[in-house]
């Protein structure tokens, strides 16, 4: 294994560290390092807190701030935070009106926020994401898995929470982006978990796994690396077919990378993705390209697609302030 | 060789048609892809141009924009622009106040930024950016090599030119902050060159190169791999040693990923950084950390300090509007 830390079991404790330094004006880490709030609360607003095992970043922490999240629970690397860092969170950043749980529809993540959620006396609710068009079912999950679609809900919901929108407002806003938003992926190398010292999965030197999780978890098949327009006409066909648009619709691209891909080509992806969608009459009206939910170093990449109308556009549009998306005043 | 690409000889021009369409509010891409230039240009003020081998992104086209560079010349990866490609480029964004180059200090990028420099009839200057301690010479280079610091370089200056200072001005203010400025770097894997189809370099399982350049060129001295203190040690130590600022000095300290490196390891970095600088009493005014400027898929990464004052914090902190560096108003 070869990474850039000193001990296996401080690795996210010092990179939390080193995040919260980096950020210090956007973000403050909580006591035992359960959690990453945004430094300046907004009173009344309704919180939004988020979470799920590292090795995504820049997901979760790296939205937290103003026009997103208001709280970000870190749980070890693939491993979800426990229901007492998600109550330590809600309880710090608690606005008065209201908290809002965005999760990402894994097995452990689900137990925890569910909990967490329960135990909490102020009001809440749940907006599960669910987007991964791949597989039903799969290693930690059941039903579809939440994947780097989250991101397009926490930007959507965010901004609506910044306006001053309800928990019940947020809550349906929260599930019609997921419900509008379709993702899949694909990996041409595994990532190594710290703790693990190996490689997640093995794979031949020619070969890619089709829909794969970002865990590394097994996707629909194990087939020969495919060029990038072949891998684009699976990935958005797959996405187009669960969408099911009309032709015209606007839409947001993201473009994700693994973390092990590097920019020309993801770049090359959105090329790639262009053609298909143009075939199907669909329009591309925001574009967000770059390593926002990663896999640790796995090569590779997901295209999600979000079904969008005006209103959901200028919440994708309003400013937002975190520690990686920041555009708007 | 594993890579989201159609054909090699493609791979610039579709990713340049990517980046092109997923920031066509911020960028334009000229004739025959000769280089990516801001959109929205600003007649009287002094053009920004730089460029070099592509590979290394999101340097330089992704720094192009409102307070950062006029325009970015893609050269094949790893491969100079042409003089044509610079030429056409100045052309494109004259201001009428000259036009400023930032260049690596790589002999092929010399000697075509040169070569367009003399065929240019208008006013212009260049900026060498050799911030790298690693080795004096190297594979492509004559002196030190041009890395990460170059971004330091095109921010300040670019927000400089941004107000409107002239061109005498801005070659000072781009000497001074590469002055003021150095990089190193330390591999773990190489990168793999589309048109070479193998790794640039072999290593071991247990190996890292220290002092790496930013094509996998060879750095200082091949090495067991060490742990994420050590690292930093040896790299702020080297920094500090060419610097040879006073205790108390106010710098900008950038941890930059060469591509396959994620960021839970960048921010472990980061952590690892600040303990060598606070033992040598040097503040971290201003932090960026993430992958950007990098060697393709290459694991490593390479830190850079410079020093500042409260004349540059200003032009650090000016507001830069560009596909991948955004902050301020």
């Amino acid at each position: 294994m070869k990474k850039l830390i000193n001990d296996v079991d401080d690795v996210l404790a010092e990179s939390l560290d080193g995040f919260a330094v980096a950020h210090a004006d956007i973000v403050t880490l909580g006591a035992e390092r359960k959690f990453v709030r945004r430094k300046d609360l907004k009173p009344g607003k309704v919180a939004l807190i988020s979470g799920g095992g590292s090795g995504h970043e820049p997901l979760h922490a790296g939205f937290v701030g103003h026009g997103m999240l208001d709280a970000a629970c870190p749980g070890q690397v693939f491993t979800s935070p426990t229901p007492d860092q998600m109550l330590a969170a809600a309880e710090a950043v608690d606005g008065g009106a209201g908290t809002l749980f965005i999760v990402k529809n894994y097995s452990g993540d689900m137990m925890n926020f569910q909990m967490a959620a329960e135990m909490l006396t102020s009001d809440n609710a749940t907006v599960i994401v669910n987007d991964d068009v791949a597989v039903e079912n799969s290693t930690y999950t059941t039903g579809r898995r939440g994947v780097a679609g989250t991101l397009v809900v926490e930007k959507i919901v965010g901004a609506a929470a910044e306006r001053g929108d309800n928990l019940s407002a947020l809550k349906a806003l929260g599930d019609g982006v997921n419900k509008a938003t379709a993702s899949m992926g694909v990996a041409l190398t595994s990532c190594t978990v710290p703790a693990a010292g190996k490689p997640t999965f093995q794979i031949g030197n020619d070969e890619m796994e089709m829909g794969v999780g970002i865990h590394g978890e097994p996707g629909r098949r194990r087939v020969k690396l495919g060029s990038a327009d072949a891998i684009a006409a699976e990935l958005v066909g797959s996405i187009l077919k669960d969408l099911s648009m009309k032709r015209g619709q606007e839409t947001i691209l993201l473009v994700n990378g693994f973390g092990g891909t590097p920019m020309l080509e993801l770049y090359l992806m959105v090329t790639a993705a262009h053609k298909v969608l143009a075939g199907a009459g669909i329009k591309v009206a925001r574009h967000l390209t770059g390593s926002y939910v990663t896999s640790l170093e796995m090569a590779g990449c997901s295209i999600s697609v979000t079904a969008v109308d005006a209103a959901s556009l200028v919440l994708w549009d309003a400013p937002v302030h975190t520690a990686v998306l920041r555009w708007g005043a």
